[in-house]
Formats: structure tokens, sequence, C-alpha cells
């Protein structure tokens, strides 16, 4: 089995590793990088890398696809992007299409959410009603063959969800036991329902500036 | 202020990434990757690439250090690595020294962790005592300036208490909303006094053979 994730410069690093590492320790299980072009592909700071092994032209019918988010979905989504003329391709012939935080926005773009419920990074949930979608505030929406999770860290809480269907209960089980994933937050600030109103301000704020540098 | 991640060939993506998009939203912090050779660091799978911009030798004063780990410790433990002298050298002079997973094993080795409290993935915990270490069953341990997290994913748990002592708790609960960790893993085998039998066993053999093959 081979999982695709569908990558673009400027994605979110835990996005993207948090499934990598869950995913590929899946036996039996090959993970692959597609982008736009082959070659290099980094985060949003410029630092971490992933190898992009073929462009979504040279990958038709991936199996797996995994979308990672990033402020620059906003562009993207607006713009246009290789990325969602691929995903609208191949998604009739995937097994799971599934993406963490705003990858949401671009399986909307591609038509993928239409008519679905789905989740997203919660400052931009509402945005996925744009695309025919209804948003849920929940960690992991699984709908049939599409799987969207909630912000930068629900990746792992989807990808081991992923596996179990993939895989079965029992090989997630193993993959959580070994990533030691018995999460133990030193704060209960996760969520906007927990944080205190100044930290939500906080967040909003930031994520503006994050956008409105990310759209120049 | 500036964090400096330790890296080197083999380290666990996770490991890294998670306090990696902690640790660089704080603001006004800049990362740091470095390793024994200046360039760039694969992990286990040969797969994700940070960029050391500088060797151990060019960093002699590093304010905070983050020790990922991986299977490929064991063997470095075993056989000595420029890692680990450099540990010993820059430790007396660091804000914080701090590990993730098998990364505790190398703090232990450079004597980092003598006489301490301490913890790290726990198929190794156990090994501390090696380094004349207290194991203790915790999600993360903080003594003094030195702060180990349990296994891959304890790293964002980790990372968030050191934004709270770096820059106050404020700034990790808004960097916990951020990242929108409010995790829900969708079952409940986290730990090894949770998860089955079975799927301990099957953790540890799996472990078994990880370690073999780095030590080859």
């Amino acid at each position: 089995m081979e999982i695709t994730f569908a990558a673009f410069p400027g994605f979110t690093a835990l996005d993207l590793i948090g499934p990598y590492d869950v995913l590929a320790r899946l036996p039996g299980t090959s993970v692959q990088f597609v982008a736009a072009e082959s070659g290099p592909v980094t985060d949003s700071r410029g630092l971490i890398e992933v190898p992009a092994a073929r462009s979504f032209a040279e990958v038709s019918q991936p199996e797996v696809v995994v979308v990672p988010g990033g402020a620059i979905t906003r562009r993207m989504v607006r713009d246009g992007h290789p990325l969602i003329d691929w995903l609208r391709e191949v998604h009739p012939h995937t097994r799971f299409t599934t993406s963490v935080c705003t990858g949401s926005l671009l399986l909307g773009a591609a038509g993928v959410l239409d008519g679905l419920e789905a989740t997203s990074y919660w400052v931009a949930r509402e945005q996925l009603a744009d695309f025919g979608a209804t948003p849920l505030d929940e960690r992991v929406v699984e709908r049939g063959r599409v799987i969207t999770g909630a912000g930068v860290s629900s990746g792992i809480d989807m990808a081991l969800l992923l596996v179990a269907r993939l895989a079965g209960e029992e090989a997630a089980q193993i993959i959580q036991l070994a990533i030691e994933y018995d999460p133990a937050p030193p704060f209960d600030a996760g969520s906007p329902a927990t944080a205190s109103p100044a930290i939500v301000a906080a967040v909003r704020a930031r994520v503006a500036a994050n956008l409105a540098a990310a759209s120049a």
C-alpha cells in the first residue's frame, strides 16, 4: 500500500509530519510525497524539506491521499492551484482522501466536500460552508472515504483512525503505543471552547497576520 | 532567543517536528539545527530533511537545546558520537537542556542526567539508570533546567512546558490553541499501562527489530 502526501511550499510542518510518522509505521506501506513539481518542498518557515519524488501529473491513481494545511491554502483556494485540480481528478478513484487543518479547504475547493460534513482548523472551519460542506466542531470527521481533521496536531488522531480503517484497530493501537501517544497537555487551552477569551483573541490576531503575510 | 535542535541522521521525525512546530511559533524566537557536520540531516526513513546550518564545533553556547530520539541513539551511546561530546561541553552553559524519547539516552551518556530524575520512551526508560538517573513513569519530567519527555509524541507536551518556562503560561496557551492541541486519540493504547498485553508485546518486538537494524 502506498500513502501519498500532497505537498506544497508553505505547508505547516506538524500537519504533515504527524500523519507521516503514524502512517509510515504501518507494515507493508510506503509513503510518497507529490507536488506541483518534483523536488524538495519546504514548510512554512522554509526549513523542513520533504522530497516530492513525482509531480501531480505523474500520479494519476493514488490509493490514499493526505493533504496538510498552512496559511498559504487560502491563497491557493483564491487563485487556484495545481494541487486542487489534481485532487478533483484523483479523488473519484482513491480509497481514502484525507486532510489535516486547512488542508480541508483544498479538498473543498476541489469539490470533495460538497454535501458532506467535515472539519478543519477551528479558525477556518466555517469557511467549509463555501464549498457546500457542513462544518462540524469535531476532532476528526469520517464520512465514507473522506476523513478530515481539525487543526495542526489533529493529524495524529486522524492518521490513527485512518490506519484502523486500512489495517484494523490492532494495527492502529500498535502504532499509538509505538509513538507513546498518551497525550498530557500542560494546559487546557487546545480548543477555543476551553481557552480564555484573551488567548482566543490572541490566536485570531496571529492567524490574521499570517494570512495577510501569506496572501501578499 | 534561539532554540537549537541537535540533529543526527536517523532521528525520529515526529520527535523533532513536534517541538519544532511549537517552539518556532514563539515570537522573537529563531530555531536552528546543528549536527556533526553542517548540511541536510535526514530522518530514520531517509525522507524528511532538516538543514543543519552549523556543525557542533561552531555552536559553543546554545541557549536552549532540544535532542530528539531514534533507534540509532543506542548505537550512538554504545560507540560514542560527536553529539554526546557536544552535549557534555555545552550543557553547563545552557538555559535549558531538553530531550524527546530516546534523546534522553544521549543526555544520559553526556552525564547530563547523573543524579536526576528523568523520563524516556517507555521501552527504553529503565536504561536511564545506567547513567545515574532515576527513571520516572511520567509524560514530562522537569528537574531544574533539564526537561525530558517520554516517547515520540510527548515532544509536543514537553515543548509547551518549555515555552511556559521561557515566556510564560499565556505564551504557551496561545501556541497550544494555535496548533489546536486538544488531543482525542481514537484508542486508549498510548501507554503500556492501558494497551493490551498483545499490543505491548507487538511493539516490544518491533522495537527490538528496529534496534537490531540500527545497530547493524
